[in-house]
Order: structure tokens, then sequence, then C-alpha cells
């Protein structure tokens, strides 16, 4: 990464006024990046402008300058310097801006394997979250690590990686983390905020659902549906889903985790896996994708042929995969 | 502790036999510090036998050598050093064994403040969990940190501090933490089997408890009950009441959890607070105590009654303590 760096290290130098993009319907990592990465450059002398098309989740409201980040640009607004963090393509910071347009140079940070270069600087490489890559950059950049930038770079590391749970966890992160933690960051107080901060709506509809898991005889598929009904009976909202389809796979035995969520004549599917099945297979089979581990696909139809259908090809592809090693 | 080490080399260098006695009630610290330091010692060429008064819990039966650990140690069995991890008093491995009879010299291992310096040797000092104490020793010792040991104390430490999530957690947690995965550790094999284990009673005992979620009106407090009856329909044992407090704590607004359970005339009490409210002086007020964001009580009586004197009382306590700065 060193020539990467040199190049945006000299880049920096002469820019006055940078923009940072965040990727639509944005996650922790990279609001967190964004915000980090902000604070760094204004460190540098730099104006900074913050964006992202989408509204910024609830959860993250809280981090140091989360308030100054917009969804509009100014019409002929310019900037020296355009980055995009977290994005793995040009488009996915949303349609309403080009950074090729509007900026002098175009640096693409980003962690995703399928990254396609769009940048005139591509720092592009595999680690966890993309808050790694800024943590890094601003070691390499000589930048002052504070409490507020390092609460937005752990904020970013951890939803990026379950809060130290999933498989892209590893020594750098921890050694990271630790790093953070020297610059003040409180880990109860900041995992307080992102993770208990539910909704009453969201606890309500999640003890609807999980009343009402249904498995196979041989309890290796657990799945279960939330109506329209439920929806407005407990005033949940869509994001107050989250996390019900991770409650099915934690269960014990459970392989394949499935949730249905019924809206307006189609139904949206999600599915988990815990070990070897790729559930990403089961996803195209209707027309959706994903990863092996989590992925999801959306049906026309009524809930109760749509469940069945889906829970027989569950069915089909374990029984297919228990043949192989 | 260089003092602390020294004594324990030269009582390693001696021995041929220890025991190793986790504390009753046992948890994952006690476990994975256990087994941990019974495979460093045999690596020293000492005979290592593993106790625990109380069966081990379900979840850590992976851990290797879990299988090792017995409940009953043979009449007149002696050892030339008796072990106690995580253990504050002599008494908390039970009572059916006295370590300073049994051994030739007690090693007291632990991270309790009231710790009773009870041992011959007392290696305790205020860390977040005894894994790190155990890591330090090993280091000391020049163990050969394998797979094995490594799988042991990082689940010893994620189970004393929440998954890094409690105040616990600082610099040190994370650095020993990048240490044992460079030992092997695969944090998501481990968390998942941790984790993501949950019986199917635990699930569906959750679910009707959430469902009946009370607040306060102002939401700060928020409590449910589980009844006997609902554990006979659910088929659930105590141990899958674990955590459905914690779920309360963790609605937004929420400042005190409360969980009861009905039990054969009595009721159990659970408390959680989210920040500044000490309910471990709400469960003194009927009998109880604990921590400040982790109290109990038990106390006979019809459940309807005591969760409205115990609501009420919280309601005080809230009260008082919002003139508090």
């Amino acid at each position: 990464m060193k020539a990467e760096f040199e190049k945006i290290k000299e880049l920096l130098k002469s820019a006055k006024s940078a923009v940072i993009a965040a990727h639509i319907d944005p996650d922790g990592d990279t609001i967190g990046s964004m915000l980090a990465l902000g604070m760094m450059l204004e460190q540098k002398g730099i104006s900074v402008t913050l964006y992202c098309a989408d509204l910024n989740p609830k959860i993250y409201k809280f981090l140091p300058n989360a308030d100054k980040i917009r969804r509009e640009l100014p019409t002929n607004a310019h900037y020296d310097l355009g980055f995009a963090v977290d994005a793995s393509d040009a488009t996915r910071i949303g349609n309403r801006i080009d950074l090729k347009k509007i900026s002098g140079a175009v640096i693409n940070i980003d962690h995703h394997p399928d990254n396609s270069q769009y940048g005139d600087v591509n720092y592009v490489a595999k680690v966890s979250s993309v808050a790694e890559l800024i943590f890094d950059l601003g070691k390499y950049l000589k930048i002052k690590m504070d409490k507020n930038i390092a609460d937005c770079l752990y904020t970013a590391m951890i939803t990026d990686t379950g809060n130290f749970r999933y498989e892209n966890t590893n020594v750098k992160t921890f050694m990271i983390a630790a790093e953070l933690l020297k610059a003040g960051v409180n880990t109860h107080e900041l995992t307080t905020r992102i993770y208990d901060n539910k909704s009453i709506p969201s606890i309500k509809i999640s003890a609807r659902a999980l009343a009402n898991i249904k498995f196979t005889p041989d309890h290796k598929i657990a799945w279960t549906a939330v109506t329209d009904d439920m929806m407005r009976e407990t005033k949940a909202e869509g994001e107050d889903l989250i996390g019900i389809v991770d409650r099915l796979r934690s269960i014990e035995g459970v392989e394949v985790a499935v949730f249905f969520r019924e809206k307006e004549g189609e139904v949206k599917i999600n599915f988990r896996s815990k070990d070897r099945i790729n559930v990403s297979e089961i996803a195209r089979r209707f027309g959706g994708g994903g990863h092996i581990k989590a992925a999801g696909a959306v049906v026309k139809g009524e809930l109760a042929k749509v469940e069945d259908a889906v829970v027989s090809e569950a069915i089909k592809y374990l029984k297919a995969a228990s043949y192989l090693v």
C-alpha cells in the first residue's frame, strides 16, 4: 500500500477541499470510516464535506460530526479531492453525485474483493473493515489519534466484524482495537449505544416472530414470518426486523434460518446459514443472491405458498448437501 | 507479580501432581482458565486432576479436556499442588473438598477484589478475567501456547468481558486476544459454539417473556415475569432464562430492567441497569444484593404482589436518583 499512501499524501499537500462519500443504505463501517477520515483531513487543514445519499441510521447519530453529514451537495459544488469509503463501485454512493465530475481526483478506499478500481487512486485491500484502512492511512500521515477519531473507527470495526465475531476478525483487528482503546475508546459505552438501543416495536415484533418459529422435523431448518398485520399491531418499521433471522440461526442444531417478510403482495426472504450450507444457492433459485452465510430474495405471491416453496427447496438443498463432504 | 511467579515456578519444579479446582456454579472463565492451566502444567510434566463440584455448563463441553473434569475426587487423594481458579474464597470451590488438606501447597489465582488471600501463594490481581492471569503466568513459565490452550483462554476472556463489551475490557485484553489469535483461535467458530447454541425452549420462553414486557409510563423501567406454567409449557429450564433481563435492558430509554421468575411460592428477581442507577440498592431493599449494574433478590409471596412492590420501589429509587447529578 506504500505507493497508494504516497499518492494520497501528495494529493493532500495541495488540496484545500474534499468531499467524502459513504455508500447508500449506510452501515457503521461506511459512516464511521467517513467521519474518521473527515477529522483526519481536517487535521491536515483541508475543508471537508461529508456526503451520504441516504439517511444515517439512528444508532450512529451519536458519533462525532454525524450531524454534519449532508444528503445533498450544492449545485456546481467542486472539491479538490473526492473520497469514496466502503464503495465497491462508483455508483454505490448513489446516482445523485458523480465523484469524477465534482472533484479534481477520486480516491477509492475500500475492502470489497470485487472493487471496480474506479478511482484515480485505489486504496483497496482485503481487510475486515474500511476502518482498518483508514487507521493505517492515519498512521502513515502521522495523524494525531484522538478519542473522536478512535470512537468512529472502533464503531466501524465492530460493525463489520460483528463485534469481533465474524470470520474476518484477525490478529490485526485486535491490535488496532488495542490502539483505539489507548486513544480513549470506552468499549462499554460505545457498544451500549450501538447494541442496547433497541426500539420497543423491535422487541415486540421480534417476540411475535420468535413465538411462531417453525422447524423441519430434524430441526436443521428454522423459519418464521412477519406479516403486514403484525407490523401494524406492533408499530414496527423495516429496521426493527434486523436481527430476527440471526436469532433463528443462533438456535442449537439449526443449519439454515429463513425469515419471511410479507409486504404488499411480495415476500422478502432472508437466509442465514451457520456452517457449511451455501444459502446464496437457495436464494438464487428464487431470483435472489448473496453470500455463503447470508443471502436474500424477493418473491411475488402469497406468504403461505412462498414459505412452503422456499422451505421445500431448502430441504432439498440440505439433503443434496448432506451427500457431500 | 514477579514474586508470585517465582514462587509458583519454584513449586512446579518439584511437583509431580496437581489438582485444579474451579468454582461452583461454574462460568466460562473458571472452566477455561482451569483447562488452560491444566494443559500448561502438563507441559511441565505434572499429572493434573481437574475438579469442579458442579456440572460444567453444556456450552463449554466442547473445550479441550472438558470431558476430564471430575465432580468427585478419590477418598484420601493427595496432590503436591492445589490450585483454585477464579475463587474469591476457599469455600467457592464447594465444601466437598478442602484444598489445604488435600494438597501440599495451595495456589490461589483470582481477580476478585474481595479475595480472601487463602493460598500459600496468592496470585491475585484486578484484571478482566482470570484467563489474563493464566496467560501471563504461561508466558513467564515459557509455556508453548498452542491452539488448545488459546481456545480455552479466549473462551474464558470473552465470558468475563461479555465478548469485549463490559467495562473491564481494556488495552491488555485486546493485546492478549491478538496473541491468542496468533496461536490459532478462530473467533467465529468459537463464538458460534458459545453464543449460537441456544436451546429451542430458551428461544420460546424468551419470546413469551418479551411479548409481555411492561413499562413505566416514562419507559425508564421495563420488566417481565416468567411463571411456573410458562416454564412447563415451553419445557424451559433455569439456564434457558439467561439473557432475558439483558434484552430488557437493551431497549432504548430503559434505565432499569427487572426480571421476575415465579418458582414454587418464591419469586426470584434479577435487576440490571444501563448507566447510572445502582440496582444493588434496590435489591438490598428486598433482602438481596449484587453489583451496581447487576443485582438480585429472592422474595416469598405472590408474583403479582412482588412485581408491584418491586416496581414501586424502583420508581421511588429512580425518582430519588434523578435529584442527584
